[in-house]
């Protein structure tokens, strides 16, 4: 068995789940415990970071570095690749590390606060997504630290949806409020940004309305290998320095 | 002495200082500590949350809520309104409730992680900026709780200026990247959001260009009731459930 863009058997593909909702009894909750069975039926083997249950600490601070290169001037990204070259940052942010970048697909499920994601899940990216691996000079976006690898993201809103697009109350969802999720963080470490799954309104739905909206982030999932790609900044529009190049003839 | 758009004297006037640096010799720590001197200077009363040495919890969680609403299924915003109403949230949370609700100005002081804030400082606004008192309902935007506020920001970040704005490589920065917290947080509640300071390329430069971009900081905070108040969405553009009104006559 092989799936639409990639070569190895389905048995082969790993993906990780990020969660970011404390009550089991949550959408959110519901979300995460669709994808690991959807993705587990399609012979995935799935790894979980699920962070309220595991106490995830999301505050970068100078204890994430147990041998500084500098100890009188912290620099978190300085440090971060050193930490990373001798072996030396916080266990937790080295073993989810490890578990990034085994994965070659990282669902994320989580509510949307403030138009934005919690902040348990902010300070994941914050101490795990680190200056080295993931990210530096040239290698972002396309040439990112996780090329190659997918993210599929899945969030509940309170709003409707008339409230996000062009002319609406607040705006764009994907590329105007959660860009700074979706292409600043997710995008500029290379990961190809699969089209999110989107449920509004959710603190106030009824219990049919809640079963449709499973039933259509089920089918998401399922047809994963189909979802679009979204758009992100093209390194080679740009010159060394990234300022814009003039358009190719 | 009265200053330009508030008809108390400068003496009456109350700062509240939100820190999101772990690093006493930090650029953004010194542009806290300036912040601090101008205002005082000034005329202003300035109450402060540095939340890396308070070691503030950024986690938003059932322990915020001592009497739950509803025990059973928990929906954070409910509680929150319930929590505030019988007095029974979770201290840290009121106390700093207590602190923005005196304050005429807020400044928040942090340096961008990943095209957003630091989680601790996301996780401030998810626990602080509670339903009911800061929002709710229509009461968003120009009508939010915190209407007849200020908020200025000042970050620091990596990237240089020419990465950012129209064609560029991230975006805009004030209306792309940063929206989702000048726009989606605080413009949300109500505070008028003052044009912010960024200071580029921070750990990439000498000594002299620190000065040079503590000086422009300084002049930013003198003159900060000139400084332009950046667009919001405006209510009356939208009907009752928040759908776009056709433009007036």
């Amino acid at each position: 068995v092989t799936l639409a863009n990639d070569d190895r058997p389905a048995a082969e593909r790993r993906a990780l789940l990020v969660h970011a909702h404390s009550e089991p009894d949550s959408f959110v909750t519901a979300m995460r415990d669709l994808a690991r069975r959807e993705l587990r039926e399609a012979g995935w083997s799935v790894a979980e970071s699920d962070l309220y249950a595991m106490g995830f600490n999301p505050i970068l601070s100078p204890a994430d570095f147990g041998a500084r290169k500098n100890p009188e001037h912290l620099v978190y990204a300085l440090e971060q690749r050193h930490g990373f070259e001798t072996g030396t940052l916080a266990t937790d942010i080295s073993s989810e590390i490890e578990k990034v970048m085994a994965a070659d697909l990282l669902v994320f499920t989580f509510p949307v606060f403030w138009f934005s994601v919690p902040a348990i899940l902010k300070g994941w990216i914050d101490r795990v997504f680190i200056s080295g691996p993931f990210y530096g000079g040239r290698r972002i976006y396309g040439s990112g630290g996780l090329a190659g690898k997918r993210a599929l993201c899945a969030f509940s809103l309170g709003s409707r949806a008339h409230m996000f697009g062009s002319g609406s109350l607040h705006g764009d969802l994907e590329f105007g409020m959660l860009r700074h999720f979706l292409q600043g963080a997710l995008g500029y470490v290379g990961l190809d940004v699969l089209e999110p799954f989107t449920a509004y309104h959710v603190p106030y739905v009824d219990e049919a309305a809640r079963r449709d909206l499973l039933d259509r982030f089920r089918a998401h999932v399922a047809g994963l290998d189909t979802l679009p790609v979204l758009p992100m900044p093209k390194l080679e529009q740009f010159d060394a320095t990234f300022a814009p190049l003039p358009p190719a003839e």
